[in-house]
């Protein structure tokens, strides 16, 4: 599997002030700031935890974890942030593909994190270098290697974005590698419709967003009408569901998968994302949807007991105990 | 309270597989890296989290999160890690007093922790600007405010702290602040046998100390005999014992106090320097030395429960909920 994504240093703080609002983000969701806004965004923070993170990273960083051969492309700074993006990657331990392209300009991506007593997580995003990410970044070998080829919404915020999501897409076909999707965020979904229903009619495979983000691309109120969109595009999807697990929509009907059972819920940033990891890895291995979205809760369930959005973990060892591998 | 120590920003792998092993370093313990080892020392490493540390930086969080006022006096370099630090005390969102000085030379000191599946932390240490502290840092304004005065062991590792703890210990004998020490590491006591040995006779009020370091500090087999040489030296000392708890020695006999119960240990890191926080914070408040140690377990409990060494939740309302405070 390869990946295709922005590329992020995540700065952590618990905020259980919820002093984000005082910044005028909403809770929840992902907005986007400037370089003049990373110094008073960081200022209002509280102590931080400082890792990699970037929504397709972590899902490539879970692969690794379950076992997986996978590879990833994306655009860092030449600074220190950019340097341990990498560093974090390349450590894995797996065989893992890295097209890291190199900016000279503005400092590598980071989201700031706020996690509130109630686990759930509001970003403020600066793009950074990910915003020079070109089409010629996009290397065909990493794609031509992979089942899956796994891009995220996120891309489209970029602004020379499209045109790289085009080369992707014709590599993942030409090679005959699953072109998977996720929505990212309700309001990513909002400032891209018309992008990601192209891509969705006829581009995609398999689709993977929450309940806010599919009904947010649709524009429907309800799932069930949600679901019909996606049967008549015949696009194979996975809405999660937070606690009340996940939703997959094959042509034979919908399935829901429980979400797995933890403890104490601390940090449900990277849940999505862990989710995918476990769910794209498991079709990538054969699997059929419903005993992969079972890989995409277990893996989910671990990453929501503790802060960050990377796996803390043994994840193969657990799919391994749970059968799923 | 007010500490003094080594200023550091903690690079903290899972390290399942023992690989610090093959860098010479010694389980469980704390060696010290030069600067040209840096870079092999990372990367060694799997992913990291960092975060700021520093075992006395780590005991004034805890005191902040608990709700108290105090202090840290400390030696950072002009870079990034150094404003991290500094934000990262600086946000507590106490009454906090910083001496936190800034050195042009080398780069802000960092710890490399190896965290391995028995919980247990292997730290590689590069002191950096830390070692630059020198005795006009020492700010008699913060000593002056404070109930007790907290000095880290480390600090001997730096080529001039000599005269700088001599300086701290002057102040905090002018103006009645009571002089707390940690013994930081059984090889550093090692180190500076003669040092620690001239420090507790007659300067020190309350010490702080794993069984290792007791032992090591005295040279003797058995802790009754360390026990023997405090009640000689007439120091109240807590001893801690991991899940045994920790022993409060004072001039009426020893005392267990039992460790606070957790489900899962995953990172014994910062457990010494949480017990400190409660204990100190404790003392300072005028509660007896059981009392003390019993806050002391509690915040040792919050902070084995995850990875790194700050506290992640509000010790204040944890020891509100056991009535200790």
């Amino acid at each position: 599997m390869t990946g295709i994504g922005n590329a992020m240093l995540d700065v952590i703080t618990q905020d259980s002030k919820e002093v984000f609002r005082e910044l005028g983000l909403v809770k929840a969701s992902m907005a986007l700031i400037g370089e003049d806004q990373l110094e008073r965004f960081y200022n209002a923070m509280g102590p931080t935890i400082q890792m990699s993170g970037g929504s397709v990273a972590n899902s490539i960083a879970g692969v690794a974890a379950l076992g997986g051969t996978c590879g990833y492309i994306g655009k860092v700074a030449n600074d220190e942030f950019g340097e341990r993006f990498t560093h974090d990657l390349a450590s894995l331990g797996v065989e893992l593909d890295l097209a890291i392209a190199r900016s000279d300009e503005g400092a590598t991506g980071r989201c700031h994190v706020f996690i509130t007593d109630d686990a759930q997580r509001t970003m403020a995003t600066y793009l950074g270098a990910s915003n020079q990410l070109r089409v010629e970044d996009v290397k065909e070998k990493l794609i031509s290697r992979s089942e899956i080829t796994y891009v995220e919404g996120y891309l489209f915020d970029l602004a020379p974005a499209k045109e790289a999501i085009r080369k992707v897409v014709n590599f993942a076909h030409e090679h005959d590698s699953m072109v998977a999707l996720s929505l990212s965020d309700m309001f990513c979904v909002d400032r891209h419709r018309r992008d990601f229903l192209e891509l969705v009619t006829g581009d995609v495979d398999v689709l993977l967003a929450n309940e806010a983000e599919i009904l947010a691309l649709f524009q429907v109120p309800t799932l069930e009408r949600a679901f019909e969109a996606l049967e008549e595009l015949g696009v194979l999807a996975a809405i999660t569901r937070g606690p009340q697990g996940a939703d997959v929509a094959t042509m034979t009907g919908v399935v829901r998968v429980p979400a797995h059972e933890v403890e104490h819920v601390i940090d449900q940033n990277g849940a999505g994302d862990m989710f995918a990891s476990g769910f794209l890895y498991g079709l990538a291995l054969g699997a059929d949807p419903v005993e992969a979205a079972q890989l995409g809760s277990l893996c989910a369930g671990e990453i929501i007991t503790h802060l960050g959005a990377r796996p803390e973990g043994d994840l193969e060892e657990l799919a391994l105990e749970a059968g799923l591998l």
